[in-house]
C-alpha cells in the first residue's frame, strides 16, 4: 500500500503547482515512492472526515497505515527521514538542511503569503494602494537576504536537499509579481529545481488533475 | 563545551518571553542541557559576523562545535532529537509531534505574527482600525480550530512534546490581546505549559538578561 495524500479537486491556482500538495509530490518524486491522492472539495475540507485528518481543514494530509500527519513542511520531512534523497547523511549537513526547511516556511513565506492575500482579498480596499509597497519591501529584504547567502551556489548548502524544495517552493508564489527577478540567482535558482525530472513528474501530476477537473485538455 | 545559541541584548518584549531565545532556552531546560548564550545588539545582528550564522540577520542561532544553525523550529528539533523528553519514541506519535511543531510555526504563528506587527507599525495609518477585524478574524478561525482540536487533553499528542512547546510559544505572542481567553481550553493549556520548571528556568534566565540591560531590578 502506497502512502495517500489528499489534495484539491479544483486548485485554486488553475494547475500552476502552487497549492502546498505539490511539495509533497515533489518529494515522492525525489525519493522514487508511489502515493495515491485523494481530491478533496472545498466543502469536504470543513467536514468532519477532513478535519480528523487536519485540525485546520487544509490540504495536504498524508495517511500511511495507522499513521496520519499534516502540514507540508511535516510531511516532506517525513518523507526525506525514510527514504535517501533529500537530507544528507553527515549529521551537520542534514541539521542544515532542515534549517532551511525552517527557514523556507517560518522566516521567507509569511510575507510572501501576506502579499498575495493582499492582492487576492484587499484589492479592493481603500488602502490597497498604500499597503503594497510595504508589503513588497518585507518580501524584498527576505529576497535580498536570501540572494546573498546563496550567491553563485547551485543549492542552499551543498547538494539538492528539502531545505531547497521547501525554499523554491516558497519562491514560486511570488511568480508574477518581478519580484524574484531583481536578483539573478534567485530566478536561476527556480529554474534549476524547475528543471529536475522529479520536479516535472510532480507538476504534470497536479496540473493533470485541474485538467480533469476544468472538464478538457 | 555547552552549546552557544544568540539573544537579543535588548529584547523589544522587555523581558516578557517572546523572543524567539526563549523556545530554545525553554527546550534546552527541558532535557537538561546547559548552555550559553552570547547577546547581540540590533546593528550587531546585520553585521556579517551575525549574517554568516543567520543569513536573515535574527536570532537565534546555534552553535555546537563544527554545526551552525538558525531558525527556533530547526534548533528546538536538533535539541529534541539528541535529547530524550521532547519526542515520543514511537515512530507515529514522533512524527505527530513534529507536524505541530510545522502547524505551530506554518499555520497558526503567521496570522497572530501579521497581527502583532499591524498594532506595532501600522497603529497610526488611516487604514489601522478598519483591518484589525480582519486580522483578528484570521487569528479567531485557527483558535477555534486549534481550541476544537484540543478539546480536554492536557496536550495536543499525548504527553507534552517540541510541538506543544512551540505551540505554546506562538500563542503566547497573543498575551493582551483577549482573543486566547475566548477559549478557555487554551488558556489553560498556556497556564499549564508556563507552569512547568523547565518553562520558569527558561523565563528566569530570558528575563535577567533584561533586567541586566536595563540596569537595574
Amino acid at each position: 500500500m502506497s502512502p495517500t495524500i489528499t489534495a484539491f479537486k479544483s486548485s485554486p491556482d488553475r494547475g500552476r503547482g502552487l497549492a502546498r500538495d505539490m511539495r509533497v509530490r515533489w518529494a515522492f518524486e525525489e525519493v522514487g515512492q508511489a502515493y495515491d491522492v485523494r481530491l478533496v472539495t472545498f466543502p469536504e475540507m470543513k467536514e468532519p472526515a477532513h478535519l480528523a485528518r487536519h485540525p485546520f481543514g487544509q490540504i495536504p494530509t498524508y495517511e500511511d497505515g495507522d499513521l496520519g500527519i499534516f502540514e507540508s513542511g511535516a510531511i516532506v520531512f517525513h518523507i526525506a527521514e525514510r527514504h535517501a534523497g533529500l537530507l544528507p547523511e553527515d549529521a551537520n549537513a542534514r541539521a542544515r538542511a532542515i534549517t532551511w526547511m525552517f527557514a523556507a516556511l517560518s522566516t521567507v513565506e509569511p510575507p510572501i503569503v501576506e502579499r498575495s492575500m493582499a492582492t487576492l482579498v484587499e484589492r479592493d480596499k481603500s488602502w490597497y494602494e498604500a499597503r503594497m509597497p510595504i508589503l513588497e519591501g518585507r518580501v524584498r529584504v527576505r529576497l535580498g537576504e536570501l540572494s546573498h547567502r546563496l550567491g553563485e551556489a547551485d543549492w542552499l548548502d551543498g547538494g539538492f536537499s528539502a531545505g531547497d524544495l521547501m525554499m523554491v517552493s516558497v519562491l514560486q508564489r511570488l511568480g508574477g509579481s518581478g519580484l524574484v527577478e531583481e536578483h539573478p540567482n534567485l530566478s536561476a535558482y527556480i529554474a534549476r529545481a524547475e528543471s529536475r525530472s522529479a520536479y516535472r513528474r510532480a507538476f504534470d501530476a497536479q496540473y493533470a488533475v485541474f485538467v480533469a477537473a476544468s472538464g478538457g485538455g
